[in-house]
């Protein structure tokens, strides 16, 4: 059987992604990360999403991004609420991770070398490649490059492939081939700044892209909202 | 003042690679990590570095390698002792850690990312690019690429430079140079086994190598061993 890395945040994306893995024939190996975020809430989700899905195995690295600082999602800044849409669209967000998937896709090549697989889907889609540099094609690319040329299985002649399976996707694309493959999105979470007891914001930049999408889709979220953002 | 980042283990290589790095006026950044080792000793090495020669910061990230196992450096595999030049100079070596240079440089991108830093130094030399796939020239340039594509400062026209000043250079030509700086390599570790009180063992290809490149370039050791290895 094909085994693949699959990195696994627990948002929709990544949901979906792990399902389409799966669906196609892979052995998956689900990868999170505990990088200091401000909440363990996307780490439990990330449990659930690799046990219901099934997965070979579903590890957590913990690593300290925070040393560096740079983000609202690793710093205290304050994650912005309801944007709109064009401010969503342009420039790079506050939210944005240094090199994060650089570094998420550095452990998941460690782990891939480790147990023989020759294969790594990440869920970055065209939504995020508007504003997170290490999100776009030319990204994928220039780390599948050096995955061949810095690992043994690349110089052994092993052909390491980096998956992108949404990346020309909508949100509401997502979410339809996420309803397409039966995956329960009720697992998922996306919001970046939680209540206490663990509802999401429905104001966060993540929350009002997640609405969106399950509106243009056409289907209901399933998971509850501390308050729902109106009219948008 | 220019700024770079410069990867630090604390070893002769990464120590000179430093000292390089200032002598060539840039504002250095010293970067080590806590990935499970064996011992503590190497980042202790460390920290006497960057303050001796003088880091603007010495950062240490805590990173968990061991999660994945995979190399004698973070597992319980042995390390080879009194191996011939021959055995050293060919193949991967059983101390060598699935994707650590990818990794490493991956956390050397975001901070240079957070303190706008251009520039980033690593301590590669001919003699581990023999061994290891991370670090060959190819694999260097494929970062580089990386590093330009998948970084804000990247696509916003900053140059993303990675610099491996000892990359053509024997490990006697290293202890020339370090000595042509005056660095004191009495303040650095090498050992993969040190002794419980932080003896090198000299027996690991680590300490034979040392001491090869030490006798090649006509300099005494600065460091006691705990048994230095006859005839060699």
């Amino acid at each position: 059987m094909k085994r693949a890395v699959v990195l696994l945040s627990g948002g929709v994306d990544s949901t979906t992604t792990l399902a389409i893995a799966i669906a196609e024939g892979y052995e998956a190996y689900a990868l999170s990360f505990d990088y200091g975020q401000r909440h363990q809430i996307e780490i439990e989700a990330a449990g659930r999403v690799a046990n219901t899905l099934g997965t070979k195995e579903h590890r957590v690295a913990k690593i300290d991004l925070r040393i560096f600082g740079g983000s609202a999602l690793t710093d205290n800044i304050d994650v912005p609420k309801q944007r709109s849409e064009t401010e969503i669209a342009h420039g790079i967000p506050v939210t944005y991770v240094p090199a994060r998937n650089t570094i998420f896709l550095a452990y998941a090549l460690a782990w891939a070398e480790v147990i023989s697989a020759n294969h790594i889907f990440l869920g970055v889609n065209a939504i995020d490649y508007s504003g997170y540099p290490d999100c776009r094609p030319e990204f994928i690319k220039a780390f599948q490059t050096l995955a061949n040329v810095g690992t043994k299985a690349g110089i052994e002649g092993a052909r390491l492939q980096i998956h992108t399976p949404l990346i020309t996707l909508s949100k509401s694309e997502i979410i339809g081939k996420a309803s397409e493959l039966g995956v329960d999105l009720g697992l998922t979470h996306s919001c970046y700044d939680p209540s206490q007891e663990g509802l999401a914001c429905g104001q966060c930049d993540s929350c009002l892209l997640r609405l969106k999408g399950f509106r243009e889709a056409g289907i209901e979220d399933p998971i509850p909202y501390a308050k729902k953002s109106k009219g948008r």
